[in-house]
């Protein structure tokens, strides 16, 4: 725990007024996205990976622990201490220090906000494609700790893809560099990829170096209204397969349909059974062509097409996906929101999975979500405030991973394990190689002082 | 090292047919793509994972060295023995144990010759990327070990991007199991990409979960011809920012083209400095569609475009590309073959560099590669024989590799350290990653049994 010598010696690496202490201050870090109540004993926003260095090397020497903090957006309890402790806040360190154009290369320090780097970089004409839904809040550095998506992963991929290289801060101080800021490279062991997603728990990111894309030129949205969800299934298979490869393909089964369709300007056909929401980017002439390509493959098959023509339309078409999280708290004032991942021709099983668990436990589920890559959001509907109800939705969430393991599926597509899915890692992942992961962390954080209580059962 | 009765445990674990001990058999696996000249003891061909953990696990036990092989087709002695011990050549692990159309997954054992199963998936109208050169007879888990790219890696990228999970056998003997077989998944370290270019260092892969993508339907191949070779380079990058995204852009500087011009069916004009052999994928349409957008990008530019019209002119136009290789031996009966990356916009910086080092070292070096990305294959031709110019051959390298740092380069963009690039890996990698890289070696193989020698200076 941190004591007031070890207050002082962080005011001596920051100065006073990049440390928090006072409890009001406290109390906003002591949640995320999954919520969380545990208060740290201090917040710092380091400037400078020399300030994070000391800090790291405080907390060793004085075995305090350190939980990294971006935007506090992830789903899974990452940013949120579980014994108290220093957060360490990267929001002061903002800068987008290099725009490479010619080469397509960026490099920015982790408290970038995502949404802030793609405007800046959409007025060069270059694209970061990884958009998760908080993009307008998180951070880079958040992102790289969770190896975040979205949408557009379907076609351009996800956090991963496109961080090539990093600095980093590891918990005894020291300062390492990974990767390159070229296109390839293979030089010593891939620590990059290491970093990205071990959730803030083997170092803490100070500058990363990312890849970047041409700005598509154009695009097209297109609602897509099915009978069934395995018409919805079957067709995202075989456009995929056609090569037809939209950067939008987002699913919502009929549970998520009914409790949106008061909130959409124009009702839903009274069958419609699951929605796509499809769009395709790229020049204006390939945008064209492919929206041909995609009306002759659509041509005589069950469902009804509905097109933006315009900026306002398409506005129109996403307000359906927009309109779920909203939404999904008229019903009840909590959810238990998961990530699941399965093969893509297994969406109906997970759908048929949810629809039985709702009716067993007698909950309402609803799941939508990325449906090119196979990644639902699957949404259990409760009140935390009845015991009765959090326990059967506890026993869903149980019996959906279990289920998603016997569909070759995986616990987290972006979401990441946190806490909330710690006590279900072994479901996936073998002891031997639970073992390794383990003593990774050990090798890196011997003194178990950064973000500890994170992704492994406790 | 191993004694007679370690040979009679192989044996046992293997079965006497797959332990080779004649001195002739194993003269052919003291070798690899960069020379080598020294035999190991043995070579065992296990067929099971099981298998590899008994080696393995005896290996650690009587602390011998165990070098994994693929094809040794590799170009920076990773399959070649530094100091005797066991050869595992997995080419008895070769099956292709399942192809999911449907989800777009492939899984296979490391001895699968990836050109065999790229075969394989085209009949099924599905593609796995990367293609090295060596693809018809390199194998994937030698791809995975050393990050195998390829001329199409400037659209598709390489190994990494294509192997989502794998079974791998630690130098201990436990067998662990990484990643997902979905198209997502963030849980738990990520131990493939770890695993993925660590130069059979850390682990044995025994399987190999790919990602795979739909077959493009056509291809349209075009040669362009400059007279510089700034032309060629800043017309790449203007290229792919105005998102034409060509499936090869591979280019060879005028050094290259002198030496195959006489190989060529149709002689180059005079003046060209500079070739970018290009090609474009897709669905026939969109390749169609991409060949008229490149026309009009190209239109009122100082080149020459020749553009194949059937399959027979591509194979000429690939003559150009494949006849360097053989050529250069018609110069000298030895090279040192590079594969530095530097930023698209240095590889003029770099060219120049080359003929500065020909002109005062008296060498010919020439270089040619993938200008999409970079990544540059600078070739010193010498013969070994002659010690005085082997030693301004092995000058020439260093000064290559400390310039290539300057320019923001990396060593190494698709062939790995090896052993060749081993002394050179301080220039680019610093003493506290070097350090943790080495402590993660460390970790992995307390014993240092696993080929041992590579990647880390000695």
């Amino acid at each position: 725990m941190i004591n007031e010598k070890n207050l002082q010696l962080l005011r001596d690496i920051l100065g006073r007024e990049h440390l928090l202490t006072e409890p009001e201050e406290l109390a906003c870090y002591s949640f995320d996205g999954s919520g969380g109540d545990v208060p740290p004993q201090a917040v710092a926003f380091p400037k400078t990976s020399a300030q994070v260095a000391g800090i790291l090397q405080l907390a060793n020497t004085h075995k305090f622990p350190v939980v990294p903090r971006g935007a506090g957006s992830g789903m899974t309890g990452g940013a949120v201490p579980t014994c108290g402790g220093l957060v360490l806040g990267t929001n002061r360190m903002n800068e987008i220090l290099e725009i490479d154009q010619e080469n397509m290369i960026a490099i920015a320090e982790p408290g970038v906000i995502t949404g802030e780097l793609q405007a800046e970089l959409a007025q060069k004409g270059l694209m970061y494609p990884p958009d998760p839904a908080s993009l307008k809040f998180c951070t880079l550095g958040g992102n790289a700790a969770e190896c975040a998506g979205g949408p557009s992963a379907v076609k351009y991929g996800v956090t991963r893809d496109y961080i090539i290289g990093c600095e980093a801060v590891l918990p005894t101080g020291a300062i390492i560099t990974t990767g390159v800021r070229t296109e390839k490279g293979v030089t010593g062991y891939d620590l990059t990829h290491l970093l990205i997603g071990s959730e803030g728990t083997l170092a803490v990111f100070t500058k990363l170096i990312l890849r970047l894309l041409p700005l598509p030129e154009a695009k097209k949205t297109f609602l897509l209204l099915f009978d069934s969800i395995e018409q919805a299934v079957d067709l995202v298979a075989k456009l995929l397969a056609e090569g037809i490869m939209p950067c939008t393909l987002e699913y919502m089964d009929q549970t998520a349909l009914r409790i949106i369709s008061d909130r959409l300007p124009t009702p839903l056909p009274e069958a419609t059974r699951a929605l796509l929401l499809l769009e395709l980017d790229g020049s204006r002439k390939e945008v064209r062509h492919q929206s041909q390509r995609l009306h002759t493959f659509l041509r005589n098959r069950p469902l009804t097409l509905l097109e933006a023509k315009n900026d306002a339309e398409r506005e129109e078409l996403w307000l359906a996906r927009r309109a779920i999280s909203p939404a999904t708290f008229a019903l009840k004032p909590h959810k238990i929101s998961e990530d699941v991942v399965v093969p893509r021709s297994k969406i109906p099983d997970l759908v048929r999975l949810t629809t039985k668990l709702a009716r067993d436990l007698a909950l309402t589920i609803l799941t939508f979500g990325h449906a090119g890559d196979g990644n639902i959001h699957v949404n259990i509907m409760l009140d935390k405030n009845n015991p009765e109800e959090y326990s059967r939705g506890r026993e869903a969430k149980k019996q959906l991973f279990e289920e998603v393991m016997k569909l070759g599926g995986t616990l987290s597509g972006e979401h990441g394990i946190g806490t909330t899915k710690a006590p279900f890692l072994p479901l996936e992942i073998t002891p031997a190689t639970m073992s390794l992961m383990q003593d990774i962390k050990r090798l890196f954080d011997p003194n178990n002082i950064l973000n500890p209580g994170k992704i492994f059962p406790q």
